[in-house]
């Protein structure tokens, strides 16, 4: 029998945790057990959920205060037969967190997926190495920047951004999260500028930059959107999963046609990962589930800017996104915003090679422009590998883009 | 120029509200405005976000000890463009909510469409009235009442269940949200034999009940097994709409041969709407945003049960539901858990007329069985819209089956 064990924080009013996990893991799947004929309890057997551990945290006197009330803080890990589920990541929230996410304090901080379940989820089409192979580079963190403002403008400011960036050194460019289908800049039409100007900076550059489009639109078109992105050449797809559905992520990228890699961005996920009481952690929701659901790459909110989430919370995401105990591909992690090239070697010590460095403002908000942005990144990719600090080559003309930014931004 | 006005709470660490709110409404649009060139602040003028409105709100000493510092609370009320969004729900929400979700303590506890911009958003389908018209009831709140453990039972228990359901003059009866499609009762099987039985039921007691066959699978699937659902008989749907998403509730109601209502259930939704900090109102989300989407009623935990919703929060969420500030049809509030026939003259009294009595135990609970229960909801129905308090007809023989269930759960 192949289960699926969910993890919940509860902060309990009464002081039974065990009679609490016993409640949800009966409620939630069978619904009554020891009230049943004995022939009935056998033919149930194979769909009763299971309390696996209880585990009884400390009290948390300011969850108290603030709850009005002692709680009973602990871990309830919960095995659910898959056999009471469809395949779908649907299927699987409305079990293990339908109804629960209404009862009171309990926030689902983990799942954990077998491998014999988990080939109903491909996971990553590329992964970490299909996204190096298609940007060819191997030895080194990834560079992502982001277009500034785009809201109004039209086709020329996109293309101008977009060359600037490429110059740069940037491998991956992504849309503005809020920039939709408009009449200004249709989709087709960036996707189609986006391949020419791309082609132009690699035959200057030798490099190889993506382009990611946002796809958007109402979820019957976006198959179809993502097919003729790939058909007019997009490079990737960027994807506000958390508006439109994880099962919607699932598809285009099990989609073998939708042949280029997806970056799921956070937008809304805040939502139902800020809370200390309710809702996923933001390992689950930018993690596990992004990963089963078939994301190469996951953005969120780096601990280091003003938009932040707490280190450990994003060092946990970026494990979820790797750690091989997932039989799928590993994703890469994203951590964004408050990102200038002095922060890269705290970005690399913490993230590791196998990440992408983002920045929107730390590239465009160079002294001396986009392109010198990017290179400022670059060159602190460059000098962390070399095992080089960044005060090291403060005075090394090499890098001046690179000392500049440092100059406006600080460095370690 | 029309715009979508969302209202937010914030607990915010800096003390200028003015500030934050200005910052918001730039930051969702166009960026940046002060220091564009005139020519270009023309040219995006009719995307800019504006501040409409801030209202600062006493402090909350709970809420600063617990979020650890003085906090100045307020709402915030923001006018987009919805030139700035194409016509879907999951631009608006990235635009609105999207980032802004992982900005520390922010929640949305409002959005206020225009008449113009909901000519995009079809809402229900048919609504309350509509809804009476299919179960030929017009002058009573509506029965709903849902299966009793399902998973692991077979065709001929969930028939049973139902022809007992129907028999006590249950007007809608809603699958298990936690059943899906599965090799015991696969879900056109269950459509079929609910067919029959409620035909058969209805040459008995001349009454009409619906059959809500919980629609689930792989988003793409879902339109398709919807409109096999209707071919096949299926005179309503259950839809675990926040597990999959807002617009696909909204395809489905959109779809002319998708000719059943649909019941949105509140399923996930517990894990964004909970905290008091961060995520969604219950009113936006179970309310306003579900009618956009084209709910035709909106389950919601109700005031009375043990998984409980505060009153003025259900109370919000049916006004969302029914007020003609919103020019859609209104649906049908279905507050949920903790009803038994002795709750149904408060339940009357605080919803109304146009409302839905869903019980699940205090149907199946009754102390001579499923049939009984129904009737004692109708009974009790009955006793209240003749004027009469239950205790009134406690000695009535007329209502016995309304006294057993007072006898066991209390009533007033
Ligand atoms: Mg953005
Ligand atoms: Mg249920």
């Amino acid at each position: 029998m192949t289960r699926l064990t969910a993890t919940y924080l509860v902060h309990d009013k009464k002081q039974d945790l065990v009679k609490k996990a016993e409640s949800i893991a009966l409620g939630l799947t069978i619904g009554s057990w020891t009230e049943l004929p004995l022939l009935i309890q056998e033919q149930l057997k194979l769909h009763k959920g299971e309390v696996v551990e209880v585990i009884e945290l400390d009290e948390d006197p300011e969850a108290n205060q603030y709850l009005g009330g002692t709680r009973t803080r602990g871990l309830l890990k919960i095995a659910y037969p898959t056999a009471n589920f469809s395949h779908d990541l649907p299927a699987i929230l409305t079990t293990v967190f339908g109804k629960l996410s209404l009862d009171g304090e309990v926030k689902l901080v983990d799942l954990h997926f077998s491998d014999e379940h988990l080939s109903f989820y491909p996971g990553p089409k590329y992964g970490i190495r299909g996204v190096r192979e298609k940007v060819r580079v191997t030895d080194r963190p990834l560079l992502m920047s982001i277009f500034k403002s785009v809201i109004g403008r039209d086709l020329d400011y996109f293309q101008e951004q977009l060359r600037l960036q490429a110059l740069g050194g940037i491998d991956l460019v992504k849309d503005d999260e809020i920039l939709f289908d408009n009449p200004l800049t249709p989709w087709e039409d960036r996707v189609r500028t986006a391949v020419k100007v791309l082609r132009e900076a690699e035959s200057l550059t030798g490099e190889k930059t993506l382009y990611a489009v946002n796809i958007t639109g109402r979820s019957s078109q976006l198959r179809d959107r993502a097919r003729k992105a790939v058909e007019l050449g997009a490079s990737a797809l960027l994807f506000n999963v958390f508006t439109y559905g994880l099962d919607i992520l699932q598809e285009l990228a099990e989609d073998p046609e939708v042949a280029v890699p997806i970056l799921a961005h956070p937008a809304f996920s805040g939502a139902f990962t800020s809370s200390a009481f309710y809702g996923l952690s933001h390992s689950l929701a930018l993690g596990t589930l992004l990963r089963v659901a078939g994301a190469d790459l996951s953005l969120f909110p780096s601990p280091y800017g003003s938009v932040v989430l707490e280190k450990g919370e994003t060092l946990r995401i970026a494990h979820s996104l790797r750690t091989d105990q997932l039989a799928l591909r590993p994703a890469f992690p994203v951590p964004s915003a408050g990102i200038h090239p002095g922060i890269v070697p705290r970005l690399i010590q913490d993230f590791g090679m196998d990440s992408v460095i983002n920045a929107g403002g730390g590239v465009h908000g160079h002294p001396s422009g986009t392109v010198a942005g990017g290179k400022a990144f670059r060159q602190a990719i460059e000098v962390v590998l070399a095992g080089k600090t960044l005060s090291e080559v403060a005075s090394d003309t090499k890098y001046t883009e690179l000392n500049q930014a440092i100059a406006l931004w600080g460095g370690e």
